[in-house]
């Protein structure tokens, strides 16, 4: 496959022609129980609301609407932890292509089943013990089809974008902007928005406390890989950053903040109390940045990336309980 | 006190000036799933977003409004099984008023620390051994206050109107309308909307089975009393229609239906899995008896009202595990 160019704002601009009136242009929510103990203006963008129950149908989207006709016969592959999977899966169903997903064998079940029920093929892996970009390649190649990784291509950073350019658009001027960080999709996009559109916004990428690759590539200024983290956060057990997604986060990112498993509960706990939405792990991680006070946002205007709510109802009372 | 003329569309519309800017104009969501499994076009009106997280905002607000300057300095009294004690307590404090609730015992730890949170005098009572009326009349008259009871005044049934009000205007003609029914404020308000505008719209009562008093009072022509039911629609645990209430829904409501504990537990599931959202017991009423195809809703453009979302976190995990 041909290099793809990196992506700009321009190319978060055309992605949102591409997924005007195919993605859902999801509500941004304020608490004034979270303004009151903050002592900042915050704004929840509410992807949880998004087609598929997260920000990850946008890049998916954006990605098979620039296929060709021959890629559209052959179909896409792609592999995930879980919510680029049905990403992939209903986008495909849109485009009325074939679709394969490869996913770990502990994904959540809601995760595979939603994929399955968009007609995706899901092919289950170890996450513990294979390389789910070798399967992937391999897959590929036997098969035809084009490969849509989760975050490291430059089609799926632009669809991402399009939520922080949707939040500027409808809250104006933002001091600072929070997002969830796994293999650096959403956090490159979101970064490529609030840049254009917000020049003066500090952009801050948070991590589970267990795997805090991001935080270490910044550190040493190249991609440092990890093991697989163990966190409630399965949506960003990514065990590193991308050679499209890091050069940007570098460029544009502020700092990268990492939360502990149970600051993500609280955060959950405090959406389901107050705010009357369910949120999955991995969508608490930039709201628990801020509810936790890793971070002084007193007084600012804060932009909260929410990225989904796709989680098990059985897991999902365990939390709340 | 004098016996305020029976509420019409006219105080719906009185109310709705009265709330413009203060309540929330609370989404009208809908679901792919829900449409899919009922063969319907279902508009869910999201009450559990608005103030307070209940509609009971609507109505407790409107009557407040009303205060003259006698009744603003003496303060407001109520009684409630917990969302409009809520409601009183954050209009009073709005209007700068004294506000007392007496709630039962068994109510949520949710509801009654959100009542004190703003600013409400509680008083606690057993709610199957004591008669809240008697304590709320003899309170009201030793300390001067107006009592707004919860669903029996004018006022509130016209404030509760306002949110079938936005929905109309929203989702335009509806074949039915499903709300639930405790002691009637909102379903009388809200057929008194659906009549103005819908007017070949079915508006449908929705009880717990465990206390259909509601459904027996339609049969028998009369206001029947039954004992306080046993059930997790702890909004709804009204034991008898009110004076005001139980004529309009007389003369406008189609038809009582009932629905389980777990038909309620089944809709609360859906939402939180699906729609990402946190709906209380008493809130999944309407919706149950929808899903679960009590009434034949097939090809119908159907509203549903959802009318909040305050429960136990806790509580909450326990019905979602």
């Amino acid at each position: 496959m041909q290099a793809l160019p990196v992506p700009t704002y321009v190319d978060v601009v055309d992605a949102a022609a591409r997924l005007e009136g195919v993605a859902h242009r999801t509500p941004v929510l304020t608490s004034g129980t979270a303004n009151d103990r903050t002592g900042a203006s915050i704004f929840f963008k509410c992807e949880n609301f998004q087609r598929m129950g997260a920000f990850k149908f946008r890049g998916a989207y954006n990605a098979i609407s620039h296929f060709d006709y021959a890629q559209r016969n052959a179909g896409v592959l792609t592999y995930s932890s879980g919510n680029h999977a049905q990403a992939i899966a209903l986008s495909a169903r849109l485009a009325d292509i074939r679709a394969t997903v490869i996913m770990p064998h502990d994904a959540p079940a809601a995760k595979i089943a939603a994929a399955k029920g968009y007609g995706g093929e899901v092919i289950v892996y170890d996450r513990y013990k294979e390389n789910r970009e070798q399967i992937g390649e391999r897959l590929a190649q036997q098969r035809g089809m084009t490969l849509i990784p989760p975050y490291d291509h430059p089609h799926v950073i632009a669809g991402q974008g399009t939520a922080v350019q949707e939040l500027i658009a409808e809250t104006g001027p933002l001091d600072l902007l929070f997002v969830c960080l796994g293999g650096g999709g959403l956090l490159a996009g979101s970064a490529l928005s609030a840049a254009a559109l917000a020049p003066g916004c500090k952009v801050i990428g948070v991590e589970p406390e267990a795997g805090n690759d991001g935080q270490q590539s910044m550190a040493r200024g190249e991609i440092v890989h990890i093991d697989v983290p163990h966190t409630i956060a399965d949506g960003a057990a990514a065990t590193h950053l991308g050679i499209y997604t890091f050069p940007i986060i570098q460029r544009l990112v502020e700092q990268v903040v990492t939360v502990t498993d149970e600051q993500l509960l609280d955060a959950m706990r405090f959406f389901a109390q107050r705010m009357k939405i369910v949120v999955e792990p991995t969508g608490c991680l930039a709201a628990a940045a801020v509810m936790s006070g890793i971070v002084p946002v007193e007084g600012k205007r804060v932009g909260v990336l929410v990225s989904g709510g796709n989680v098990d109802i059985s897991r999902l009372g365990q939390y709340l309980a």
